[in-house]
């Protein structure tokens, strides 16, 4: 049931008990522990060596959460965000309260007005993301948390089936890359890939085309016959691939570019080649 | 000439000295009194109501700037940075100092060492880009900064010839544009188009066939004949274009997406869009 705007707060009330929303008054209130330090570098609460968990901030990653296999822990927020969210038949505390206490315990302002923490799932093997897979992305060195997190958006939008991560890559589930994929990294399949970058030959042995998509690749990217399983292996805008990388792969591709620009951005590099493999379609 | 790393410190300084290299030692030197508030919102120097000024930084968008027919006023920097960048011919005074004093005269660290300050030419009268022009961009309600900049970056990438800033754009010439265009904004034509949307018309008399981008398009744009001028059409990922701009155009354009996601950033979606047009070949 979503709730609508029109309904009195009493009648709120009641069906939110249904569902264990508690109101929350106190700041301090222990029950928000795990929400108190999420700029604190060490102590952030989804720093992978610390409590791992994965934080989803604002009513479309939050509502990405909420329908995906993450197992949510519990909610923060005011009730107009909360009263958009189909929370019914959440089994974990929804904590509701104003955004100045909100602000209080996570310690700025966000615009967002809502987050959930779910925990981090085991990583699936490789060989169930590639297993029934068309479309893949391959990372190699992509460590900014921005460009990873535009990266799985991108992914999502032109339906790419998973994504592998080589050596030198950030941690999608960081609560930057979690915003800025606009909760796609929870909907679109991710684990490593190792060992690397030997083990692309586990894409090839499944009938995958691996295109590496490096500014110097021999083929253009519009003249490549798309083949029925394609995987894009890119690397981040300033290094690029290593040799090794591409070497491992069956074609080297390029973007045709203008004179004088020699890289886009990684994730709209992706978006460009997810578009040209049409793996929306 | 290029300085080498190799050259010895005093041959720099004669070198230099035909250039108008002046060390400072000095964080409180009236000399660069332009460059201390560069994040205080009403007295940051690039603030079209202020001093209205442009603001490179880093070695390839001061590289960007210094090739463009932006007036350079001045520049700062540290010398391992200035050395890399074509100097010599530059009628500007060029201030050489530690990355400390730079710190403490722009009031934080800038990791990328080097600024340079320019004068805001004229923009250009829109028939003088659409003239000759083949692929253009138009912008309805871009109004994030790094949006925009984004947009520049893929403009330039992808051949475009010019931009076009319907109603509701941020300024291009933002410091933060800047910096995300990588300096394309300077390299890349770009003016104001009114009236809006009835501006249209002018590229429409010049041959342009205009493109609207909307999730609601009836086309896809991977099944539209390129037309030989072609401008390409983009509003504000949230709210996107207005009717008024789509009706306006020529032809209503989806890119295919995935189900369940319905919009791309709006500099990828320009990225697509400009790869589809092969505006770079």
């Amino acid at each position: 049931m979503r709730l609508g705007d029109v309904t009195p707060a009493s009648e709120v009330l009641v069906v939110w008990k249904h569902v264990g929303v508690l109101e929350v008054t106190d700041p301090n209130d222990p029950r928000l522990d795990e929400y108190r330090f999420l700029r604190t570098a060490d102590r952030r609460p989804d720093r992978p060596g610390g409590l791992g968990l994965v934080i989803a901030e604002g009513v479309i990653a939050v509502g990405r959460m909420l329908a995906s296999h993450y197992p949510v822990r519990s909610m923060l927020g005011v009730r107009r965000k909360l009263e958009t969210l189909p929370i019914d038949d959440l089994d974990a505390p929804v904590y509701v309260t104003t955004a100045e206490i909100m602000a209080e315990v996570i310690g700025f302002h966000l615009n967002r007005g809502v987050l959930a923490m779910a925990g981090r799932p085991e990583p699936p093997a490789a060989i169930d993301i590639v297993d029934g897979a068309r479309r893949l992305v391959v990372l190699e060195g992509v460590g900014d948390h921005e460009n990873l997190g535009a990266l799985f958006r991108n992914a999502a939008a032109f339906g790419v089936d998973g994504v592998l991560l080589g050596t030198g890559c950030a941690d999608p589930l960081y609560r930057r890359s979690v915003r800025v994929s606009m909760g796609h990294v929870l909907s679109v399949p991710f684990t490593t890939l190792t060992p690397w970058p030997d083990g692309l030959k586990l894409l090839q042995d499944n009938g995958f085309t691996v295109m590496a998509l490096t500014p110097s690749g021999v083929v253009e990217l519009s003249s490549v016959a798309m083949p029925d399983k394609a995987a894009v292996l890119l690397g981040s805008e300033g290094p690029g691939l290593t040799p090794e990388a591409v070497a491992a792969s069956d074609v080297a591709v390029r973007i045709p570019m203008s004179g004088g620009v020699d890289s886009l951005n990684v994730a709209t590099a992706g978006a460009v080649a997810f578009y040209a493999l049409g793996a929306g379609r």
